[in-house]
């Protein structure tokens, strides 16, 4: 049993409540028993049988659930650097992928990689993470497109889930693009999709979502469909990455099925943004995204006053996002969604929690659930997501154990 | 005397030549003795001489100039997280301005701070800009706006000088805006700037440049050049901010009078682009209070193209820009102003010294130059500025000892 005393601001950030609830309290402790929360409220009405608990003291910052990272592209072979010069030095797209850059490039890496290799590339990332104060990672395949190569990057995460503290929650993606090799024959992709991939994904348990890019160059909404129909009769949760680009219905068909979240979504229609909302479905928007590749921003507040729930992550991958910090996506989001510190904070908490169907015990600082949280180094969070720092996180305690100790 | 061995990639980045001109050597070594390099080039090229000096290792990293922040408001009273919450909540400038908020609420809690509070504060910043890279930094007044407050902010440059080894070059702002008190008199404040503030300032040796903000809510082109004229024949060298919010003719106004740099910049004309080209007048960028005001980014191109330089800082202070993050201000730079990562890296180090007047004795690595550089956890700079990471930098050294050493 440990407490930790001396709270400036404790956001509990419940599930419920519109989306700048995020329930703060002043002058806090927040006390745990092994892996769970037992207290969680003002430091006046700690109970006293908590009195004997060894004490920590947060020195008077505030504490946050553990962020929750719920859209990474974590697991991929080599990066693109150059490719990013390249582009600021005038190549156009097609000369890239001419000389043989972009996604392409990276299939081709990730391919060649090992198991333990990507591992350890990956395991680097995820303890940075845990420094930024992230406890909980979504992690996508999709760099592979071909049966081995796919399940290699799941089975990377099932080892990272073994060999390290944060929890990764596996999403199947191997409907990222067709690759190169199925250009003149898309329908036996889709075959190796849905006969064999999603199978054995499925049966192997090996994630927990499947997820489709629904996008022009990628593959349209009738694929869509058939691939995630296949995934929910295997059992699998359901994502898409929908209108990102043009407003190709993926977020409308994201609610109809009933999918956990949709992401990007800056050009969703209005009708299926109403949809979204209705069907519980969680916007899952990704600034980074948009600032690298200086594309728009989600109009945020047209979704929040439509009844729906934005989650923000940092969809972190080599080509469009190559950065993983959760903060500055979310200082993004507060000065370009237009989304208060609040609404942000909720974002990446609990509203990530339930994008990937955590939400009942995770993302939140309320009894009952898991001690994941960290102690920012200011006094609330107005002062943190507006003085961006390289890190304002002090230490991140996961599962009641801290997984980074900045100096506490 | 000491050596850096195994650098893959080591930025020369000379002052001459075009912006993206950085003289980059691969499998390059460093050595200096005292405060000064005296050798920098390939690896194999070590002076046989130097092979008793103490040896050190980069581990295939590449070496870059220590950075230079040239603008910067480094030392003020409070935050105004608070206010970045209310914007974001709907709340307009003027509701703030009504509440107390915005630059006199600064101006009120800097008047209101001991010397030793303001240099404390600004030390911890200090700090953590050495652990990014920064060898050496501008910093304003100009929130002290009467005598007595904008000499304490100069004598805290001056203490910090003293008591910490990063280089801080103090700027003379005492045009910053017209304080509230002289508002209907507004010739009296600019008597008090010229008759009694720049003579101090100027006898005392405590700013090595005088800025103005010519702007509509700040001073006019005819006040702005009254200023300068004053502080040139006190011997100061000239600096403005102009041009941020439209086109008033700041950037003419800085090449006619011979200033080393004018700043923000986003709306000069194309005469006044040339004639800083033709002046040598280094165009400050500011992309992080771009990003943050959600205000147009330099139009980088056309500055190159016309044959000026660029320079790229954080412009840090409590309201526009509230972060000291280079590394994510050059990325910015990078994405929003179209400049490849070396012009940004010359920017940031050549470049920014041309700004502050230093560019013969940093900024660069070459023998006779001072040794501060940077050790960056990358194989080059694009791979640096694409992949945007908390911290990159492992180590920094400044006058030849580090400063920061985060794992070499």
């Amino acid at each position: 049993m440990k407490v930790l005393n001396h709270i400036s601001t404790l956001y509990r950030v419940p599930p419920g409540g519109d989306q700048g609830f995020v329930d703060a309290i002043s002058d806090a402790a927040l006390a745990w028993d092994g892996e769970q929360i037992v207290y969680a409220g003002p430091q006046a009405g700690l109970p006293p049988a908590l009195a004997s608990a060894e004490r920590l003291d947060a020195g008077g910052r505030c504490v946050i659930p553990g962020l929750i990272d719920c859209h990474t592209h974590l697991c991929f072979g080599g990066w693109r650097g150059d490719e990013f010069a390249a582009r600021l030095a005038g190549a156009s797209y097609q000369d890239i992928q001419a000389a043989g850059g972009g996604i392409n490039s990276t299939v081709a890496r990730t391919r060649a990689a090992s198991a333990a290799e990507l591992a350890a590339k990956a395991g680097l990332v995820l303890a940075d993470m845990a420094r930024l104060g992230v406890t909980t990672v979504e992690a996508k395949s999709g760099y592979g497109l071909d049966q081995a190569s796919e399940i290699k990057q799941l089975e990377v995460y099932r080892r990272l889930n073994d060999s390290q503290p944060l929890d990764i929650v596996p999403t199947f993606l191997g409907a990222h693009l067709v690759p190169v090799e199925y250009r003149d024959r898309r329908t036996d992709y889709l075959d190796l999709l849905c006969q064999s991939l999603i199978p054995e994904v499925a049966a192997r348990d090996l994630a927990r979502f499947c997820d489709v890019f629904i996008e022009d160059n990628a593959f349209t909404l009738a694929e869509g469909r058939q691939i995630l129909e296949t995934a929910k009769a295997h059992g699998l949760g359901l994502k898409i990455h929908a209108d990102q680009l043009s407003a190709g219905g993926g977020a409308g068909l994201a609610a109809e099925l009933g999918a956990v979240s949709a992401e990007h979504l800056e050009y969703a229609s209005a009708a299926d943004i109403q949809a979204m909302a209705e069907a519980g479905t969680v916007a899952v928007s990704l600034p980074l995204a948009s600032m690298y590749l200086r594309e728009p921003f989600l109009p945020a507040r047209q979704w929040i006053e439509a009844g729906a729930r934005v989650a923000v992550a940092t969809d972190f991958n080599p080509g469009s996002a190559p950065s993983y910090h959760l903060h500055l996506a979310m200082t993004l989001a507060c000065i370009h969604q237009q989304m208060t510190p609040a609404e942000v904070l909720k974002a990446a908490t609990s509203h990530a929690a339930r994008a990937v169907a955590l939400h009942e015990s995770h993302g939140s600082l309320l009894p009952g659930y898991r001690a994941d949280f960290a102690i920012i180094d200011a006094p609330d969070i107005n002062h943190w997501l507006y003085h961006f720092r390289p890190n304002a996180c002090i230490a991140t305690i996961k599962a009641g154990r801290a997984v980074f100790d900045g100096g506490l």
